[in-house]
């Protein structure tokens, strides 16, 4: 089973940016966690601060992984390609935001992935990349 | 443990109203699974169509259980009450939808409840529920 | 051929409340007319202030039924949760108004049940109530 | 005892438009019924895909009818001249709508019209025009 | 004189919910000092978290005490149905909010409440309450 | 000297149409008053219903004559092609209203006619064409 | 006869501001040829940059004086006081405006002086003063 | 193969307004030239400036011709009633708009047409009309 | 004690203006009686036009009285400036209107005020300012 | 001559996404087409799924193309830059959309890019591109 | 060179009112620090909490100053009078904030003066009055 | 002292796009300038129009450098992901835009970087990137 992980701008910065917030735990750190939690399932990881380059590897994976994960990042809020891409591949794809975004600013309450999405999960940490995974599982 | 799951109106219908979209399963059968799944957790189930017994509900368990899985159904949508409710507890709160709100009326992107809650796990059907178990267990 | 009445909230009031806009006659008198006016039909007569009391008798009468008249009184404006009991059920269901609520304040412009109703009568006064039951009684 | 019928735009079609919604009787052939259904009532039937016509329509009877039954179509949610002329004759209006209105497209939730008609039948397809008439024998 | 007392959802929790805002005197032990401040004064008081059942009290009331004073907590800023019933009764209503509202969210603006309410108090603490029945005294 | 009043919709109700609002007198007979009072102007007046004849008459006239004063009626707030007729002539147009428009519903703020006039005089009774007419001899 | 006229904000830059706009002559030059051109009418005149001013003025020829032209300039747009400060006094009030509001920026088209005043005269230039009086004249 | 081209209000002006924007050009001229160019079709054409009568003619052509190209001027902004004549017909509309609607003012970004036609061509000067003719010529 | 009472534009009319509204004694009147009332109070009056001598006594008051009752007029709809000089003093304040400014015009449902007063007595006629003072009291 | 077609996000998915909407040829296979169908044009085609990419090819060519043919995909609706980069260029550009764009979702009604653009092709398929070509042809 | 320095409400207040985010310095021992630090600047300064007050100053220095740095403070988002006189005077305005007016409430996003202003500086502290300064000089 | 300047996209176009506007000197040319008039400064320039790019920029600098000087070009107005850069990183940003961005379209009032930025420098041309400067260094 293959599922690939895709984060968004900014998600780089994690375990750097506001650890109050969002953890001391980089990304990287927490993948490979993932991977040894999950030796079943072939995880990949890719990461982008640039719209473009997301849309280019949701179109890669799209079509022959068993799920994506994403955290589209500031780019939820702003970017219909993004969720066009989405609606144009078969795999399913699940948002995973990390932080509570409903709880932030207003511009943050609209998400141009979240129709397009098989589902969200929102606001349980870097938890919800797990949940995301079990779903994956459950629903292979 | 101790966790409530508390869905609001029309819930009860499940396995009755629109199989194409919710399913086929009755709530009552699933709780059953749950409990089966998760003999460590004591789980409790309510269901109500009037919003002020569900906050109610909200306010009993609200100072003593570990986890609240709140599907607050068409209230999700219009009850401040509610969201008043879960910011007054001490208990955390985990909203569930079983489908993707975002993906139907326009009037479903607004969400009393997500901004109290501590996250939200939307559109991934019954498994909802699942995961927000799993995360209780994880972060007890 | 049995149809249920629904009355929401404040309509309990009929006859005490503004008689100049809603009539000197309370609805009990008014029911009484009817059954005497449509001695072949079977009707039934349900009023509550409690919304998600009004959702249960929906969800009682909603598959068995051949029709509902429903007119949910000042919930029409906020209520989703009977809009989707409305959208769950499998009687037909016409929304009545005895006033005219295009022209009264702008709040009351909005309406959650027509679009889930199978159409609305609105303004006829108590006459609503017989027209859709003439109606119901012309499409059984 | 006197009752305009007034259609407005795109109404001539009647039959021959999407008849899946609308039904595939023409209106003429619907008057001939009506004609045929209420004897004691004389019954006036126009049409019109000009705004100006309606209300020169709506002037021309406005004053000696006994009732109006105007279902001005598209114009419902755009013309103000119309409502002003409603609002200035002496004869009652109530608009009809076949199709459920509020259950289409947003534009179609404003009527300039249901504000200053007497009420309104919407949804319940060419039955509406029959309610209406039988509302106005009853409140003559 | 006869002064009711409602107070809708959550409000039960004073003392207990957020003290720093709401101060840490439950509403039993403020209501017991009231009616030794007011001896003359037959106190009532009535608090529910369903919205129905404050509209059935205040229909109860509301045709022969000589006051309400309401603090519809949640529902004032979405429930058109108890600002209805405010509108049918003959009861004066003065609505009193412990908090300063307007300075909380966005959503909190909108009152269903004040529009039918004789005037309101907001913002004041509990002192609200004893304000509003000395105005109730002044001007019986 | 010419000048052009061309009235809208429902303006030939004048004296027949809420007279308590619009004055008892026709406008054929203020018609007449204002051609003995302005015997030096060639005054010519057109009236219809029919939006469209309004733009063929502002276009006949609108080469030629010294002015035009428009009174678009309901038109007023819905048509964009009127107000692209007023921007295509050469002759100066004066919009009047008889009533005080902004003191009436919202949606009649909102002048498609205004921003393409020379000006605009509002509110001021019949007399709002003479001074129209006055404005155009000093104008001249 | 008595009128007063009351300038706003900046149209004591007339005849210096903008002068292809609002032409070239000083208001004061303006007035001298209109108590010329009047001389059986008592004018009076009034210009003040601070809101409150005006509103002193308002109110200190509001109950004796036949009638007021008011040019609100700026204030026109915001404020509810001046507005307030016209409903308030028995002298009937038309407003001027000398370029056409309308075709200019969108904050513009908001008027809280014109629903409170008898008429509004705009974009017809200095000769809007005129023609208010001519109309105090005719209706006085 | 038979195309009409229709043409909504103020098109008549042709050659005549603003030609800066428009050109110098009648449409006869230019309706001439393309009976030239495409011998081959049957070129109808109509023109008015009454909203009812573009609908007459759209119905009247709607069933039987292979195209209609239509430019509805400033009804394109404010006539739900043609949009519905367009979803009513079997015909294919083009819509076409000979300078940039998009680039004007903000209420010509909004069309009840472009949803209900085929396709749109805009802001390509007469040029337009041929490419739709010619669109319909490859997909006859 | 010392409390400032200021009033805003308009209120100087009070027992001229609209008395079936507000009254028929002025304000001074009234500031007589409160002196007689509360003895041990020194009370300290001021109103004024002009907004920036509101906020030139808000200023001059705010950081040694024990209270200020502001009654902004039509300036509480429009003044970010007396919000901010209130949010900048020390002292509190309440807000009071006489009228229920919430059951008038949209416009007046918006206060700049009432989020930076303690808290706002509203629809309470003069007796608003008497529970103002009362509170002071309570709360010295 | 020389022609640039630039293509946004998603668009080289063309004969692999949703082939009933979009057709099951590809843009590169269209593409040998185009060539072959106008030799004497030098057709150039780029596509990116980076907003950046395309201002930067847009840059490239735009100053000494004949025309730019842009599909900007899902960045029409949310590139201000894309946007600015047209407006600062001097090659004419034409906006082509393969689907119509306002018969979908309201954020798709948004264009950016429309105002800033010569004119727009919509709804009309890949003959869109071709039409486009023939325009620049005919305008060189 | 002759720069004046306007400020409009609450910054007399500076160094009294919020220090944490206005400094404990006032603004006159600030001007004082200005005029030595640009001994060949002839500075002047004004202030005042009256609009209009700022509308005279900004008039009588407008046509012979070098330079205007205004910061309005709360006027910045309601005066469309402080707007407009700036659009009529010929010195160059230079609008200043010493906080960062877009990181605070909503409500001061809207600035009635940045559009009619050369430019701003904002939220760089009473450093802004310097930096513009600065250039004034250097553009002088 | 290190100060990077990131201009976004388009802003490569200087000297070359509408130089009436944005002046005839290239930003290279005047980096130049600016690194002789700042020769105790170390300033660092990048430049692109792919916004991923901006924020690699501007994260790579964002922990080490002493000030960012960010002209976002038409990112300003959409891009939550570069505020979101900006947020997370510790080294203070200026945010500078050459022409007067508010005197321009709507969408330009929308910025997503000012509230995270420290300030803002609007309007005063090439100037602007100097005071930001100057402002780093008085506050280093």
């Amino acid at each position: 089973m293959k599922i690939a992980i895709i984060n968004g701008p900014n998600l780089n910065l994690l375990g750097k940016r506001e650890p109050e917030i969002y953890g001391s735990i980089t990304f990287e750190a927490f993948f490979t966690e993932l991977k040894v939690a999950y030796p079943a399932v072939e995880l990949y990881y890719f990461q982008s601060n640039v719209e473009g380059e997301l849309i280019n590897e949701i179109q890669r994976v799209g079509y022959s992984f068993d799920g994506i994960i994403l955290n589209a990042g500031g780019y939820t809020h702003t970017s219909v390609a993004i969720g066009d891409s989405i609606a144009a591949i078969t795999t399913k794809v699940i948002e995973v935001h990390i932080s509570n975004i409903e709880a932030r600013e207003e511009f943050r309450k609209l998400s141009h992935i979240s129709a397009k999405a098989a589902g969200s999960i929102v606001g349980l940490g870097l938890s919800g990349y797990k949940l995301a995974i079990d779903w994956f599982i459950e629903h292979k």
